[in-house]
């Protein structure tokens, strides 16, 4: 690959940074907070600034509603703009109201879902006030013990409030469509997999797609072999990145397993030259977006620092050699085939992303730049003074 | 439930027995050869009909071709029902032969893909000549390193040759599609969940259903919901019932996980009653099989150990209170749900299968009769005779 | 096994109530509030006694500190007495305070590990207080990154300030260390599986000893291979019993795999007999206490329902013929060997254990007793005028 | 880390290569033949010759008994110097014997246990013979099914013939004693895991140590946590290095997660440099053997893709900076710490070890120079003509 066509690759992958990716988090056993973490949407916007300030590669913020939600949208555009960056997708929430104990578009009460309904509906409003282009769609719709509900009833009443949903997209808006296997429904999820995300899309219509949230697999999923089938169909319509050791742990990418990333990262660039325009259409308007808890981690550097891997690793991914890879595949030459993706992977590409950077007016480093900038504690003084102190809180007790 | 419907639904639940699951199978560290284990056919077919004749519910065998294959079949429909059995589902096997290394249906050489679809077809063609209304389709396609292969290259011939099969399907014949996560491909299977498996049966036609192996699914698997759905979608085509507690252990029925059993029966037993006939229809028509190895234990104790407790499982889902449990799953009654699932479960049926077993002229305990008659000492000897002596090989060495 | 044999075994089993399952509790995705759920040590008290009256199997209540502490022990101790139970094992928690992000006992800082270590103490002081013969110790300790801290390093300071506990423990006070593999810390937990628990409690003393929590294992652990060489080693020190499909979900009893309980109660069963008084000592000594979440089901009815199962699995063990079941080993036949242990799986105790209860004055059926009582209704007005509205709250936001 | 440090510690790490990962493999559904693939021992000395004649850092061979059995020892010592190697790790073979089907050392029967422990001597015997300083173990031992056997009475049996083999251990020989979850046992394996190997080389003596095959572990299992606390116990006797993405799939190293393979090394080449003899000294004396099937890739290249690969992993571990991570260790900097390592691992290490090949006079690409030699082409046609046609077969039919 040419150098100009790296660069040109290079340059249209960006990711959205989660507002929520930049407060506070923890566990069942209690939040640990940090001094700086937002929580005001304006404050998850100057942070979001900031990752998008020295990467280069995040120029959107992915809110949560009601989490985020403020009483003027015109003026978070405008706050947004303020802080370099713009409004991704719109998330709704129908997973912490007390009403949504047993399930939110899938209650057996209609009222449940009606006020679930109208909350997604107030979501796609609040992406065409915001300039966004699509919602993002998670459930925590499941149960918690064998029998407690039919699956099957809850599967038809699923598909018919995404319907209704749906019917109030408006044209260029996408729906995305997510699953996970568990948590926080430890017996049934109602999406739990890609399978049953794609015969959703595909019931609802061309604008809805499977989102692929990495650490949403059961152990062992090949989870590149996924994207591949989703691109394939032409389904694929984001991403939520992160890495995990277990379960949803939510880690910053790359943390466990920085090659199957890699590999996912090999089929979508793939799919971006592919013959074929429903895969090269579906490849490129991938939604790329980050889904991680800061646990521990400073949450401003949690999402700087996943940005550079997640570059790094398209990056390497642009240098397969493809036109080698396909001629080992033709001849069944499994070590030829390893190397060439084992060369891509074992390039440093570093010095050419710096390179890149600098001659964007970007500081080589990004996370050593961040640092350097005396943000975190800048903020963490200015938020101590605007709040009181609060007690972290697990969910037992 | 009253008695009547009880044992109506009771007698109407039948299993195929697997020829291959009466012959001596092992580990990839080798084999540990029964003396009575059967080799020809009419082996088999003499073995099957003594699972027939001490259960009563295992009237039809399923063949594996070409292990099975023998120059006459309309001799061999004649030798099976002189055995009391009839011929069930057909399975192919396009996975020992050394042109299959790279794949089967989805090999890249069209040579290969050819040879592998004339075998479909000359099953399709056995399954005519012996009166089965089924081929039962399992692939050991996939690839055992990342960037092997194009994944999607090999989706796209997967559905061509699926095609290509599939347009020669009579009438009334059936056409399931198995799924597995791996083994003995190591990266990637080209069918490799209930999601692909389904997706190749829309795209082939309604004669296209879903077969599911117990044994086949990571690790945390709801495989009671993946079955609601399928049947929800009326693409359930059958079982391959086995149990697990690693991998594709392929264990006896039951032996690891009893209530998993009895929850995907609570399933079938549901839609089989459903007012939609696409869910009732696909459940009453659901094809049900043993795809289990012997591994130590004696080959027709096991299969018959496995259909006593498949029909003991059975049983108890139909004594599930499913008016009952509507009211409690309205109710948000989530203890009252489990009670009603767990007074069947732990109900002794037993007696009411000893009496029923009597009423067809069978004895009580089939393994007991089984045990009493001598059989397995008897066939041991004549097949010694038989044969020579054959030194038990690993995949090793 | 004579009746009165049976008997003696069958009333020999008892469980402890944690006083934490009394209360609310929930996911990091947020809790929902049941109205009746105890709060106050006073309740949960109450309430344990209420599983006490309808179980008959549940005379000890373990405690939570520093959740459950109060200023006065010895009315505590009268308070449970008030209620018809014991105090059980007393449980430190070293999670939850700010101080332990980066570990209690294995923290780096000494003075965090000199703070948790007197908290353990205190726990001593606690369970002298309260008439109680043992702490049970869990530790949230690990790290959430590769590379985070030393692991060698940790695992040496968990060493010595858990002798700096032990020495304080009292003659007759037993140490529980119970091990997880992951959750709350999402790469490493200090005490992981029961290979480093046993190696702890070997290092400590004949005090010590290991703690197993069926939910703590990762997919595909045979726990009761486990079960047997703790025993067999003599350093089983008691159970946390709940039920899980995927992580550590915390469900009631038997929920998913009951098999997998009768298993491990076999092992336990027979090592009660078992001719080496080290063995036999170790399993009638063992600890056996629930730590489940009601999650969506009513506090106390979780907790009867999950009594009311483990001594229907109880009883099935003790039916188990080990006579035969020997014999059966010795002769390598497996199938006979699977039919023992299914015979006495599919007995339906029911009946006798309501007739243990009824000649101890309970009511045959606890949860449908309980149920008529009205305690629930009646507490939840209670509680609902001492306390005001309460928000849930998740991790997130 | 000096260039002359970073060299000496890079030359001090050697791998054996395994005698049966040059020979044909499969999987229970059959092997597929490789035309050069090694039978006899003196093809798989001089396939090894090749291994370490293009990587250099592979000089010498484990065996298998008795599938490398020959007449005359002192004749194979001669034959491996020969071939530029010399004889590693004695592996004996307690698996594919049909008096093992229920056991080898665990065995209920005497006499088996016998016949094993005498094949174990041996094996010791064959090692001294052979200039060899370890014997290798790995069991199948274990059961099929719950109840199938007393593990117990296994465990005691496991102990007690062991110990006969340790008595025969001449000084300055170790015994490695691997473990395994699974496979071919699929209910419970006799030495299941870390621990349980650990505590039989405890009660064995120091010249037991712990083998860990990087395979042979449940998912999601810390693989590098073990690895610390064995090397922090003394007791880490050597590695059995491969990939799996699911079970033992046996593939070539790095193949599936190149980056926990990185964080073994980490503590390894950490563990060298400690203060504590005993760490440092295991650390030291660790054994390294691949332990790989070819299967579907060429087998020397394969071998050779694994050793390239693991020294440049071992490289990369070399690389991080200790110092800088003790130093972001103690400031609890998770971002830096993580940035450390990533800074190591992202270092394409490949032109340093070019030029360190060259250095010792080998090829900078041993992989590409393999190739050009042409060797597989002709061991292909002088082993053909040696041996007839074998058909290949699977554990079935």
């Amino acid at each position: 690959m040419d150098t100009a066509t790296f660069r040109k690759r290079l340059e249209a992958f960006t990711v959205e940074t989660p507002s929520w990716g930049l407060a506070n988090s923890g566990t069942r056993f209690g939040t640990f907070r940090q001094p700086w973490a937002a929580k005001e949407l304006d404050e998850k916007l100057a942070d979001a600034g900031q990752v998008q300030k020295y990467t280069g590669i995040c120029p959107r913020v992915a809110l949560h509603i009601p989490w985020d939600k403020t009483g003027d949208w015109s003026k978070v555009q405008a706050m947004a703009k303020a802080n370099g960056v713009a409004i991704g997708a719109i998330n709704p929430n129908v997973f912490q109201d007390e009403c949504y104990q047993f399930g939110s578009i899938t209650n057996s009460d209609p009222a449940v879902r009606r006020k679930a309904v109208e909350h997604h509906i107030e979501c796609i409003e609040i992406a065409k006030a915001t300039g966004s282009d699509a919602i993002s769609l998670w459930y925590a719709d499941g149960t918690n013990y064998p029998g407690q509900e039919s699956m099957r009833a809850r599967k038809a009443r699923m598909l018919e409030s995404l319907q209704q949903v749906y019917a109030k997209l408006p044209t260029g808006m996408r729906m995305l469509v997510e699953y996970k296997p568990f948590e926080p429904a430890f017996y049934h999820t109602d999406i739990q997999d890609w399978g049953s995300s794609l015969m959703l899309c595909q019931k609802l219509g061309p604008q809805a797609q499977v989102l692929v949230d990495t650490g949403h697999h059961l152990q062992g999923t090949n989870i590149e072999h996924i994207v591949a089938i989703l691109l394939d169909e032409g389904r694929l319509g984001g991403f939520h990145f992160n890495d995990r050791k277990y379960a949803d742990d939510d880690l910053t990418v790359g943390a466990i397993n920085p090659y199957q990333l890699f590999l996912i990262f090999a089929e979508l660039v793939a799919a971006e030259e592919d013959p074929s325009a429903v895969v090269a259409n579906c490849a490129k308007a991938c939604a790329y977006m980050f889904d991680q808890c800061p646990n521990h981690k400073p949450t401003i550097e949690s999402v700087i620092q996943s940005a550079v891997v997640v570059q790094e690793t398209w990056a390497k991914a642009l240098l397969i050699d493809r036109a080698e890879l396909k001629k080992a595949q033709d001849a069944h030459d499994l070590t030829q085939c390893e190397e060439l993706l084992k060369d891509a992977f074992s390039t440093d590409v570093r010095p050419r992303l710096a390179e890149w950077r600098q001659s964007k007016g970007l500081d080589a480093n990004p996370l050593a730049a961040f640092r350097r900038s005396g943000y975190l504690k800048k903020v963490a003084e200015e938020r101590a003074k605007k709040r009181g102190a609060q007690v972290a809180t697990g969910a037992f007790g």
